[in-house]
């Protein structure tokens, strides 16, 4: 007559501090306190009224404005704001981070996060970026929520000379907050990113954005008649754009990268369509769809028809 | 005390022939029998597997291989076949077409319609295409719903001298189905579909192919991450190959114009990462918001965080 597992662990830190309590710190604020990861939770946020909502939602036991004053005392730190905030939020953390804290964060680049709050750590804290790969289209510390990383890869990218036990501890924290964990190499996880994340997000952006500008289409039959496909690129282009400003800023060579292939790609697409090369355009529409089976094998999708919505969300008359 | 309007109307057509049973003729036999919109419902279909899931789903009263004796007595017949196989269709079924019959469409084009069909079109019978702006990415007769086409966009583009009776007959039907009904130029419909639907599902397939071919990022890593974005495309580039073939060969001209633009802009969104010119990035993301808000309030799509799927699909633990 066991109880879970899940109940009988002690916390795994003592006081966890969230700098930025947006979709992603809040989900964390959720499950750590759902699960009891941490002791204490605590967060920093730039806006009263995120501090507001997180204390109003009881996510956090304390809300401050100023991120020295978060990280007090805290043996677990992470940084949850948009990357471009980091380096400044390092430097003012950097006097106050206890000895022996680790300090972390959910960025979606992680060389830049390396140059941007490795030259701010001092001696004695255990910096290890992090990267749970796990979002919605929404933003904001309500749209969080405690399932959000459950059975999604958290990627870790120590420096070469991490902390074992320390490293462990955060994969661990990781793991109980529903997620599996990878450890990789940081520019290894920028190219991989870059294709499966970044770039696909651009050219979503990029798709509706010339949607809307186009002369001999209106908008308004953009909007009418998007179930053909565009919404689903609506969805992804909803996304923060002071977040997705930041990622394309600080992962500039890897999406530069990618961003040729995919246009080298869609060239060549282009030119079977001028050519009417029907053969070209089989082969490659058959050969995407093995790569979602595997996705839906993985279980990193659903294989309900969502496309469809209509029927997934209405009831039959 | 009166029984639903659905329940008392009359059939509106005799017998209605499908010619093609996969997820939108499967759909439309699923829609017409449990509404009652014809007397009789039978379908043809190539492939015998086709015609015996129609027959055992009791979507039809008669599966035909030969398409001449799926139509003969047929007052509504609709191809729902890919665009690719309708001019030997149309000739093959030309000469058994009932005198006054409503021959229609259900293809994502609709110039290259006219063009491959209206030559055989018997004087008397009313050749009237249409599009139900309607899909999910699973294809087969199994696929179908009747709601598929519940609140969404059906657009009608007759030639200029259709017959107003049985162009109202028929927009009546697909009312009847769920749809709101759009009359539209052919051309217009082209350049309208390709922005909205053809160049999305060709970025779609592109993104996929290009992540499956790369050298530095292995296929497993692709399949892993895929959550970070990716995986929504891969949902659009599962759709079914045959029939988006025959789209981009029969959409030619519109879907290049459109690529053009989307290229063009693309371009200037490398030009502004490679500069770091956040500006630019921060206007263009917050711009694409509004545009998914506005479908959303259009009611052509849910505001529930699908991105996350996680949070929708699994329990709390």
């Amino acid at each position: 007559m066991s109880a879970p597992a899940a109940a009988l662990a002690p916390p795994l830190y003592r006081r966890l501090a969230l700098i930025g309590i947006g979709l992603i710190g809040s989900s964390i604020a959720r499950v750590a306190r759902r699960d009891g990861l941490a002791g204490e939770i605590v967060c920093a946020a730039k806006s009263e009224a995120s501090r507001d909502a997180a204390l109003k939602l009881g996510l956090v036991g304390a809300a401050y404005a100023d991120p020295a004053a978060a990280v007090a005392g805290a043996d677990l730190v992470i940084l949850c704001t948009p990357v471009g905030a980091y380096a400044e939020i390092a430097a003012a953390i950097a006097p106050h981070l206890a000895p022996g804290a680790t300090l972390s964060d959910v960025g979606s680049v992680k060389q830049a996060v390396f140059r941007a709050v490795g030259p701010h750590v001092p001696p004695g804290v255990h910096f290890i970026p992090g990267h749970p790969v796990a979002g919605t289209e929404q933003s904001g510390p309500e749209a969080g929520f405690a399932e959000l990383f459950l059975n999604r890869w958290c990627i870790l990218t120590p420096p070469a000379d991490a902390d074992a036990a320390a490293l462990e501890r955060l994969a661990e924290f990781w793991r109980r907050c529903g997620s599996k964990v990878e450890i990789m190499e940081a520019g290894h996880h920028d190219l991989v990113l870059a294709i499966t994340s970044h770039v696909p997000h651009l050219i979503a952006y990029n798709i509706v954005a010339t949607a809307a500008d186009l002369e001999t289409v209106t908008q308004s039959e953009v909007i009418k008649y998007s179930a053909g496909g565009f919404r689903d690129f609506t969805r992804i282009a909803a996304s923060d754009p002071t977040m997705w400003r930041d990622v394309f800023l600080h992962n500039r060579e890897a999406v530069l990268e990618m961003l040729g292939r995919f246009v080298e790609d869609l060239t060549a697409l282009q030119r079977a369509i001028r050519w009417g090369d029907g053969k070209t355009l089989f082969d490659l529409f058959t050969r995407t769809r093995a790569v979602r089976r595997a996705i839906i094998d993985a279980g990193q999708e659903v294989n309900q028809p969502d496309f469809g919505r209509t029927g997934a969300a209405a009831a039959p008359e």
